[in-house]
């Protein structure tokens, strides 16, 4: 295209309906929020993607450390060694792992792996700091970059490398540890919920989908509107499997010298993922409030020479106005028409949009439009402020009721292998059915719907297998990325 | 030790007259900053380590997004081809490259660098994004972990795994670029002046020492208490020479197609090493209360068994009274001492602390003790709450005038050869000098006195070279980290 041209279209992008995959993607290179990068399987984050990021990460880590975590970093390198300690944790693991075998021109005397995870690292340490019951508990949480060497990549679903938190604790009883896999399940729940709009089923893995290394995995699980299910963070109770083969023992009250209980749960970039499938349109991306970089942009409507003075006047009013009130954006750019900000806004999923033009400027009000709902309405200018504070309100509110009908419109129910196999075929979502706990039915069951056991919610009825009928738990089946 | 005689002393730690090195990584390990790793050369961060570099970060951050930059986050690795672009950038960083090779158990096909810098990666994406003059000025920082195999390591100052940010920025004009490249650097000198209160000289490097692939590197230089200069932070003019190699152009005004001019600055991790080593003393770590994770520390001294309740009573009202005013910690820890408490605290270095006993509740007063004078006041408590904010303020001013008056002071000039060789050697500090612009001098000096060019300042006088008597600048000599 020429730039001419360029100036008068916003980027297109696929419909939803017709191609969910390619509108992903579209979104996500039309809005900047990423772009591929010359690495395979990496993406670079964009300004307003990490800025989303950004305040994702502030609103998370304000939670990690009101319940009492602290934040370090360990390093990026894992000696082969060490990473194999765990025999389940090496298995999983190895085939994504990255090697660093020469430094300069050296070639290294043992193999580095880049840090999948973690829990080897960091358990080398906790053993030398531990000593006694008094060190007890250890919180700690970590902002890393992590590399898995995936074979299919999807930008911020599945990249080679990711950004993430990992939090990595230690206590003294396995009571202790359970309660704190729990907490931050629940930490996690109220974040996604809250701050990012999306509902989420917690409830345990199998044995079959939890963590290579942990003694239970606990998880989110999350609707797209596609209909697939998605994994929104894990929280992983370890056991004693991490300090038995780094002996990471303490001296108790009772003087006797014990192994510790370690948890780790964490979250990844993965999020914005779900953030972009839960909420967009077909017009691109919708952000929530809590978490949008821009949450209202002003697009000033010049109209003729005379009257620009005036429109310039009241915006610098209104931008005065709301400046700590709410994270404002004044477009004042002259090469692009105003139809084409309103598109690349709605685009960019800001939330609110402030119109304002020469006739607005006499009757001292403004065009007040909402991202999701698209409603415009006017609203006089000493009223603007209460009402942006409302609205924003109300648009995250709305977000999420929207998002829970969804999710519970889509969430079914049955004891019938035919209807399993038929609801995830052609509608998609969770199904709710009883499953006796064998694995050779969980990965029957896959192999004939391509739906995986989500989880296994908290507190379900019992009743008999939607395969074998022995008598089993509620669980949550779906198709998932 | 056994545990009962651990809680009676706090590790010791080396006098620094005596062995300033071991002084350096002995506050280091006691006042849990960081530790070593399992990997040669990478350490962890603990989280009073950390929570110091998250308040270096949150501060700086907020300078670079005062100046319109916009985080955003590229990739960690950089292709062998892409780093090889730049001639004199693969020839500066070939030797401290830390490669990946394989994946899982594939061999890759190319090579890729872990980043030890991030211009060939930034560049290729600028090329992609940049078209007209209306795409400039880009202005983007990116906070990550970069990879240095160094053979020698000490924590924090020089280590193979390091926290920084680079920003990295693209321009329409040569001009543009060094107004940012200056700007960037006093950016860098108000933070490090301000909020770590460690005095800089700041000027251009040497042809030699500056950045692999610049056009010109300017550096602010700081003076550590044992009379080595340690280069705090760089600031860089790329020119056009990753422009040119990456092929970043753009059309400007006129039509024409051109290449861009660029810039890259960055600060690291090796901050916190200039802050132990220009504040701290024989009694450990001295943090300036900007960016202490802990600004003062109440440690209640029981008594009696019939007074502890009035102390704690009072501790919770001076508790309430403090949150919000600074970041506050009370010390309730049961299984020490307090004068054990009193000691831990110097050596992690709480630029306050506050006493309170029976008597103290009493007279409805504290004593507050300053880290930096070791200064004792008696101080009412309904006056505590300004005394705080007012001794804090002081304590920010008084090291930074402290370590200016130790710099000046081991800042010397001369013109005799013979002087520098001997100030050099018996003084260490900086010696001002002339020097002629010729590498042939450059090399010769350092070879005889070990001391390096740190950085030529911003208007100064011209002179005879010292060493062969043409004409040339002032600059500052000084043996260097």
């Amino acid at each position: 295209m020429e730039a001419d041209e360029r100036n008068n279209f916003v980027e297109t992008i696929t419909d939803k309906s017709v191609d969910f995959r390619r509108w992903y993607t579209d979104v996500i290179i039309a809005a900047q929020l990423a772009d591929y990068s010359p690495i395979k399987g990496c993406m670079v984050i964009r300004p307003y993607g990490y800025a989303l990021w950004e305040n994702m990460k502030t609103l998370l880590d304000a939670k990690i450390k009101d319940t009492g975590h602290e934040n370090a970093y360990f390093p990026l390198f894992v000696p082969e060694s060490l990473l194999a300690k765990e025999a389940e944790h090496i298995e999983g693991f190895a085939p994504e792992v990255a090697w660093v075998t020469h430094a300069g021109k050296e070639k290294l005397e043992e193999r580095l792996a880049i840090r999948p995870t973690s829990e080897a690292i960091i358990g080398s340490m906790y053993a030398k700091w531990i000593d006694s019951w008094r060190d007890l508990p250890v919180l700690i949480n970590q902002w890393a970059n992590v590399v898995r060497w995936e074979k299919v990549t999807r930008p911020f679903l599945r990249t080679t490398e990711f950004l993430w938190q990992e939090g990595h604790t230690v206590h003294r009883t396995e009571e202790d540890a359970e309660e704190e896999t729990l907490k931050m399940l629940h930490v996690y729940k109220d974040f996604i919920e809250k701050d990012l709009a999306i509902p989420v089923y917690i409830g345990r893995k199998t044995e079959r989908e939890k963590f290579a290394g942990a003694l239970k995995t606990y998880s989110l699980e999350a609707l797209m509107s596609d209909g697939k299910a998605l994994q929104a963070g894990t929280s992983h109770n370890l056991g004693q499997h991490f300090a038995k083969v780094f002996d990471i023992t303490f001296q108790d009250m009772d003087g006797e010298r014990k192994f510790a209980w370690q948890t780790s749960w964490g979250v990844s970039t993965r999020l914005i993922g779900a953030l972009i499938m839960v909420h967009g349109d077909d017009s691109g991306l919708i952000l929530p409030p809590r978490i949008a970089p821009i949450q209202t942009v002003v697009v000033p409507i010049l109209g003729k020479k005379e009257s620009e003075e005036a429109v310039e006047e009241k915006v610098r009013e209104i931008e005065k106005m709301l400046t700590g009130v709410c994270r404002l954006k004044v477009d004042r750019r002259r090469e692009h028409r105003v139809g084409w900000k309103f598109s690349e806004w709605e685009l960019r999923g800001v939330p609110l949009r402030i119109e304002i033009g020469p006739k607005d400027v006499q009757k001292n009000q403004v065009v007040l439009v909402r991202r999701d709902t698209h409603a415009k309405e006017f609203i006089p200018i000493d009223k603007l402020k209460n009402k942006i504070i409302e609205v924003l309100d109300d648009i995250q509110k709305s977000l999420f009721e929207k998002a829970k009908s969804f999710r519970n419109e889509n969430t079914r129910e049955t004891s019938s292998f035919e209807e399993l196999t038929s609801l995830i075929e052609n509608k998609q979502g969770f199904v709710k059915a009883f499953w006796c706990g064998d694995q050779d039915c969980e990965v029957k069951i896959k192999e004939k719907t391509m739906a995986t056991i989500r989880c296994i919610p908290f507190n379900e009825k019992k009743g008999r297998c939607i395969l074998c009928g022995k008598t089993g738990s509620m669980v949550y089946f779906a198709k998932a990325y």
